[in-house]
């Protein structure tokens, strides 16, 4: 489609973005074309937005923004078999290359040559979108259509919380941001018996309880030990799941655990992080799991099966809507961290 | 201790069972006596009760029936370190060997050479009852007091469930009996999307629905397998829990299971079935996995901590509460179909 | 490519094939042609061949037989990315729709809508073959040509064998046809302690000693569990692997099992068949898994590497090599048991 | 029994050890008396020696040393059951308490209250020593006699291999000391394709290639990341097993692990340790797993079914064997690093 469009684009390798006019993309052959629906803001945007350390070492402006995304299928390349124009769908936002070792074995969500929608390529905080078709993912009719496009972070939630087995366990998470809160709804759904929430935003912790904290500290004045001892015991928690990236997040998070249980880390530490592996992780024989992206597709079936029949009520986290051009409210929120998911409309 | 208690007793290899005067149980030095508070009837205790024919092959009359049951320890064997006189237990009813290859791998719930309480051994429908050390499950004091004796069948369908990782799955439930009930409310405690429920029996199959159970079908008048079609579609289900015995929801259960799903089979079919391995376990991919016991006593850990963090309600499970004498109301229930758990009260 | 070529070709409804002229195939765009340079005959062949119930229930003929295969790409369709003339490949002979839930949740090699090779379309014995591109296997230039074609079945070893967990353990297998062979190989490539292989064919009983095994009985004269408790005591054995699809085998590797213990399916039997759940399967809470296919592509990554490293010695297994045209010399042998795997060269 | 006895004893919080006349020690009702046959040197019984910081902090002298032994049972306490006067036994050294959440569950073997024999309480280079019964290993008659008293060490090997999934993988060993060559072993004989080692010892480096490994590094000359690359590719490695304790070894073991793979932990860094979370672990999907004792006793069922089938040769591992009051020939050869196991022979 030919045509001009509307989207938050990061113009400099600085502070901030622009909302301006800029073409349509044009797509490929193994490429779908989507008017975009619901975008939501992921702590990566922000990173882009704020220049962060990160940011200036991954990304090349000129680039749109935005990878977490919903809409309608408008226009299909010449291979595209998966989907056809009119179709409702989302986007894994993980681009694997489909050589390497690990998309061979069938792990191509961890694929060695990862590209990533929105920070190797253009992303969809805009009017239109282009998707590579190994990433669409076909809504089902019966899901809440509000929710699509957070089922990329739901997706995260999901398998996190599946690394832990938690039914009928105690479990910590550390950090109730957008996915941290997510996750506390997933392990209660996943069923855990008590879930304690470390987390310092005021806003956030009470959010943890709307998606069913069972517990809620914040580790700004209380220390996070202590209270894992006073509500379970010298036991600890079976298992911690790490949603911050906070340094001293994670070495709690590890020290809660209680021999032979298990600490995922979904949060990413800014730096290098020291760790006690003899005492903390050895002895104890527990087991660190890194946790990235979502499985192709199977996290995805479980993400939208759990939307559609009702069994998680992701409400709570959606805290705030704006319209696209309204952006930078979205990113103002999510420096401060009174919010949980932002949904922007194009 | 010394003296009588009442009890009930299978005095003959026949029908029945009588509510009489016996000498209290000596303990040994590895046993524990307890005050019995209460009892539940198992579908084991009826089978006994109406002398069916695994009965005939397995009871050697005279002996106490039952093995599900919560009680006061009074007196401790000699040996006995895990429990003191006034600890609240309930207990694991089998009792393993110590010795054999599954007891030295740390696999003794399901040992070679197992007894089990109130079959090879005197049981519990009584005033007091003798329960092994190995046996002991120190009840946690936040767990609610009338669900003591009943954690044992929850381990069962806790047990069932886990077999199945049915996290955001498609799940299929053939046998709403007491263990059937459990199994319900697990599975939704424990994330599965979707339940099905098979059964015959119309105050069960209303039970059911209060156990959580999405879709309820009555197989004596509608074709299970056309139900799951509509339901799930040509994909059927991930999971199903067998937890009738019949020979029809068994084959039923098999084929309604997805490729690469699993069946997990607890209730005990009466006879040899006839399979179709090929088409339905071979091509399908499946596992068929028998499930015995509880783990002990890791899956005595997770009913507990469900219990006292109240992640399931099993009340409506508990249908009808009796005095011990009137044990036979009870029994007349089970043979009806017309109940969930029935409570004795010595 | 135009031209003619020869080819094995069911051509009619009735025991027997030709070794005949026809068209050599044309590619569509998601496939390629290759130049056929090893073929082995696998059961299923001499089932089609002897026209079975099986084959009259599910070939078309005419139709060239075989699955197979290694050969060298000399024709790619337009879409085909994997590969280019002059690869050298091998096949997974499973052709996933690409679309059903198996497909979607990365589980292709289950696909409900599965086509195989020389079953539901043209095969492989034959000069010239056509293969889909989702089922070409580039091979490594380091492992040894001669064995490129028996990958397939060594793949179905492979799944048989690590679904049983057999590091230290002591295991069955029942039946030593080609890939029972191939899998006592395996099974002591993957750390099984001791190897029990019961077979009643005096050649293949022989070659197991070749592949590895241990023990060896002939269940035409001993009985099986006889023999298990003789060498593995009471305890029996942790695995047995099903090979043969025999109704006794069958019947007597799930009790040879211990307690807690798995048997995994891959031989088809004919016909239903009988069993005692209650006693086998549930009190003895053991796995029964069908096993079919290979997972796409680690399986094959397996096989590879075991062949690149030499940790396998599949030599014995490959008894006989005959030109294309005297493939009814294979097919005899295969019938009377007299052989491994035979390898046809076009 | 009363007497005296020769020992090795931990006399004074400094460097060395004495060997001198001691008191036979008595035990307690649920402990038996072995006659030492023979006891092997660990690591751990070095740091004690020559009174490392782990050892100051850990170890009270003074005490007899030594922990890897096998004996014939002389005396049993009142209570013990599982073994008689006349049996020959190994022992386990965690001597967990039986109480805690994780003794409740199963995982005695990580204890949160472990005692470890040699460490925390009198040891087992002496004549004589007390046992446990719950760490009572009674030996196979069918094992080889002189490999008894490495079954501990061997357990380790075990454990940190099947942690690994090693079947057909490409695999890394960061260390050759005594349980690093017993790992090589372990890897080949679990199925492991290509296993490399790094270490830098020359000595150790030879005996890696008789105990099956493919490649070997020397960590000091040879950038190990630059090796992994050589040999394995881009992929790198499946698995490390890490057995030095050593942090570039630690960090190059992460970094060598391909995205999805494993690295376990088993060797102990004396401090803290600098790791980058995000791009090697979070990033790449990792599992870090502290690795602790032997499970109790499927490990040692395990180890001894290797044993027994001769399915691995321990021989090369097995350098030198002393009488025990050489204990400090031995004690330098650990120094030195040029040693596998020593075995001691009072």
């Amino acid at each position: 489609m030919k045509g001009k469009m509307k989207a938050v684009v990061k113009e400099k390798p600085e502070y901030g973005a622009v909302y301006k006019e800029v073409d349509i993309p044009q797509i490929g052959p193994e490429q779908v074309l989507i008017k975009v629906e619901s975008i939501s803001i992921c702590g990566t945007d922000h990173h882009i937005y704020v220049w962060n350390k990160w940011a200036q070492e991954n990304i090349c402006p000129p680039q749109i923004m935005g990878h977490e995304v919903a809409g309608v299928v408008i226009e299909t390349g010449s291979r595209v078999k998966k989907v056809e124009s009119g179709d409702f769908i989302s986007a894994e936002t993980h681009i694997p290359c489909g050589h390497c070792y690990q998309c061979l074995i069938g792990k191509q969500h961890i694929c060695k040559n990862m590209k990533i929608l929105g920070v190797h390529k253009n992303g969809v905080f805009a009017e239109y979108a282009v998707i590579e078709e190994v990433d669409v993912w076909k809504n089902d009719p019966n899901i809440p259509r509000n929710f699509a496009s957070i089922q990329e972070p739901l997706g995260n939630a999901v398998d996190t919380i599946l690394s832990g087995n938690v039914d009928g366990k105690d479990i910590l998470i550390t950090g109730a941001g957008p996915v941290g809160l997510l996750s506390v709804g997933i392990a209660k759904t996943f069923g855990a018996s008590n879930v304690l929430v470390s987390e310092p935003n005021k806003y956030r912790r009470e959010l943890s309880f709307k998606m069913g904290a069972d517990y809620v500290v914040n580790p700004a004045n209380e220390d996070l030990i202590s209270a894992v001892n006073d509500i379970f015991g010298e036991k600890g928690v079976d298992f911690t799941a790490e949603m911050s990236g906070n340094p001293e997040a994670i070495k709690n998070g590890i020290k809660a655990v209680t021999p032979g249980g298990i600490i995922s880390l979904l949060g990413l530490p800014a730096d290098e992080l020291q760790l006690n592996l003899t005492q903390d992780v050895i002895f104890k024989n527990i087991k660190i799991i890194g946790i990235t992206g979502r499985k192709m597709f199977s996290t995805w079936n479980i993400v939208s099966n759990l939307l559609k029949s009702e069994r998680i009520n992701v409400s709570p986290v959606i805290t705030h809507k704006f319209p696209l051009q309204d952006f930078k409210k979205g990113m103002k929120l999510m420096g401060e961290g009174n919010c949980g998911k932002i949904i922007l409309k194009p």
